[in-house]
């Protein structure tokens, strides 16, 4: 999907093991036909790429990035404050501290440059992706009927598993 | 700027008490001058009124919503439950954890239902405001220009306060 | 033992996954003989499912409600808010914060909704039964009797661990 | 309303310190007219008394044991441990931990020895008094009415606080 | 060594599964030849016994008690409202908080009952004995000399390793 | 009480600030009347010092050390590398983590080097007194009668503090 | 002391109310005569201004950056990932987290942008600047004479505390 | 690289468990042909070798004193309290607290007496290796060069992670 419309999501993240967990913000996109692109980029180790993307990405017809960080996880941020589109970070659930330190990390953001935190690692990539697509469906209404489908779903997929446990 | 036009942004908190954190996300979309409006809703005492506002809030025109909750604070992510629009969620700091049981409950929502979470307290109430309006940016091209008027502002601020620590 | 009596216990879980959390649960209802329902109910999900659940519990005969849930965690407090019945909540042991973040979001229920909460993960599925069973107790006395079997079985068990060590 | 009739709970706080936040708790039992008794017990101060209290409770007919304390907080746990009423617990918000100490130890109970544990200091007190009326309530079907008038108030005071904020 | 002379250290664990743990303080008292005995008693499920065991420890010669527990942890704390003894305490290293809570709940006691605590797991377990062999010591000064030895080996095993990571 | 008799408790701190928390543990050393010296000794800005301190003061007759040390507090755990004699130590709330910091620094340690921990704050400054006089209550018996009049004495002040809320 | 000769080390703050607690690092750098200079540079409101000062640090003469921030507390990694100047960061005491969250943001680094990381508040920042003057000590030796200096007026102090205590 | 040249930069560590997070630091000083020196020194086991090794590693040539723990940690603190050296920690993920409790312990160090303190485990380990190799290259000014290659190949690695997600 990514290249064959102008993408409307950029989906960034430090590093190529973050992939794991950002596979599912790829998976909701693809599901809800939403034109993508993904990069690798590291705040720390491409400062320079980072900020070209950045400042950039408005103008190349993005709407909206998607960030995702471990650690230090200073990527949503640094993101943030290049640009006018809004951000959303995913932090990663690291080995040391659970995720927790990305979480605070991306989240305690100062006044004037926001990011949209989201649970910490697959949950939140997935979810990353919804609420994204729930910002642009304001624009894209094409979009809305696909929410309420998956909305439909998810009850289907409760009532399934109460039928599991009482059978 | 309530009333006038057709609100965009329902910012909505569980207790009056979180109006004091919540002037923040006000003062904002007023300097911004985003059609708003703002609600005392409680999750667990009036959940019937959370429902039904969460569930008309899209076909009223509204097209983000802001929930602010201190402790339990399930407020943010009961909404998310009930509509398609975007939902922000601002921890409110309270006593007894400084916020960080709001945090986890807040941000820590499921797969298929997600919430983007702001810092916590004052810094979390300004950025979930301009976070809103960035969405709302891409949609009304208008709000670009004070976006770009911010950043600057914000370049000044530093600015200053660096000729204030060396003179 | 469902369905032959009314049940006088509702066993709430947010998903499937907590089935294997809540068979402790089941187990301490099922060996005092306990007429019990059990349902996977989604606050997030299912949003208007749970509401129509807790709202008609008490009509139906139900005398307490056992809510299970893992990360944000919001089934027993919104279960609580529409129900005058005793909301007893057991946190599920999650992968990122080891149920921390449950553990917040269920027992930090503001002033007026409450719910008592047991233990992090299967101790606390076992013991929100035995709660639940002394609170019962009150009123059908007939369960008095194995409670305090229980009490000398466990006596029993503690010292058998003792000769174990000391032989 | 204490001594009128026989108590149906028992409130127990580790020390008069604890008083201050335990007065919520006495304030709802006398509110709904539930005949109570309270009392300064120390888990570790005065060990024997406990056992002795809490040992004969249930023949003295109280049916409900709420109990507070802070710092290692053991007084819960070990008041259920020589008891088959139900123990609420109410960590106290001390002043080196803010209660996360005692939030652990009262409610972390091993399998067998069930303490429903509600929030930490002031809510976590009013709470406890309201969740033990709900459980008195499916026995002394008199205290339903008043739960109902209870939550319409609430929903009352929701919609005040809303009026204040928008006027 | 158990039995032949009368034990002046006694070892009392919640449950047989924390004698893994244990083993740790058994080697030592061993390796140092001091008569001791150990027990499995449970605060919550024989507390009785517990008490019991505390009253009368004194009186039977004991001079030091080692408590380990997991948990809610109110071993330590239990035992030492019971006995004029000093009670050292060790938290077991449990799956959800990894020992956080037992920590806690074993540390935190109130002015006037003291519990001394060791590190969590393992090495708190080799550490309550040897800080008991050093309170006997000052009594029983035959110990000394094999403390001294004791950090003779100390050396000796960093000097080994050091030789190992240099050839 | 100090320079009469033969000290046999050292009570050494890391900075004078320290001196208000333990000014509790003087005050039950006085209380019992046990010999004592107090002494300001920092591991960090007076390493040799502390090293002498520890490494005589064994054969200087002292039989237990109680160190009080906030932030990283090295001191209880290096003056235990260099003595055979009990250390307890005691963590100083200090403003950052409220002495999360020093309670890990001082109980963490490794296996062969025990610090017998106290909670933290001034009830652990007074326990770090007390157990200290548990232990050598089992040389000198003297102590014991007093460590009765003190548990009689904790008993009157609850029964004091039960009347207090029942009048 | 500053513009006076070429600065070796630059103090860099994300905001004026940093100043409060970097008072300390100008404290000692002034004291050991070391030339500085000082800014205020935000790695979010103005980054453009961040990567220019990092970028051209080290042709300007600098050899050492102090970086203080506070919440996300992006600085200092930024500032490392943007120069091959060592780069210490001293985490500001927030009022949400008291630092934690900057402590995690600033240490965390991944493998290849290190940063040093001091103290929480004013203690981390006097020793921010006692690090770096250890460090430009290997080079300019001139400083080496002041550095044991302090290190007697330390033990002087430690001593007066003694002597305070024991009057 | 070790014997040849005179040692610049000594690692120690306090166990040879931690060797295996210590090779990482090992690596980074042989890639950039710094001449080391490695030690296995417990602060808790060998004290006095440490404070030996500290107190002359100035005269002996040494510049940058590495030290690793875990636990209780104090082997850089205790390091940096003996000698003019720049010190720096790397805290060891043990298995109870995952190196929070090591990480607390070797950064909160008191006023005057620094240890710069990397992340937890073998991203610090890497770390601390390249601080030092900044610190030095402001003297020798031959590790400039290679600082820059370092620099130039992460980009390469970015570079390579980004094509390997979009091919």
């Amino acid at each position: 999907m990514e290249h064959i419309m102008n993408p409307l999501v950029g989906v960034i993240m430090g590093s190529i093991s973050d992939f794991e967990t950002m596979k599912n913000t790829i998976y909701v996109l693809e599901d809800f036909g939403i034109p993508y692109e993904k990069r690798v980029i590291s705040a720390h180790r491409t400062p320079n790429l980072l900020f070209e993307y950045a400042s950039i990405a408005e103008e190349r017809g993005l709407e909206i990035l998607i960030c995702a960080a471990g650690g230090a996880a200073h990527l949503p941020g640094m993101t943030a404050s290049k640009t006018n589109l809004p951000v959303l970070g995913v932090p990663i659930c690291s080995t040391v501290f659970q995720g927790m330190d990305s979480f605070f990390s991306i989240s305690q953001m100062p006044k004037g440059v926001p990011v949209g935190t989201l649970a910490i690692g697959s949950a939140g990539a997935y979810n990353a992706a919804l609420l994204a697509i729930k910002m642009l469906a304001n624009k894209y209404s094409n979009f809305k009927e696909k929410l309420n489908q998956l909305r439909e779903q998810q009850i289907k997929e409760v009532e399934n598993m109460n039928n599991q446990i009482n059978t």
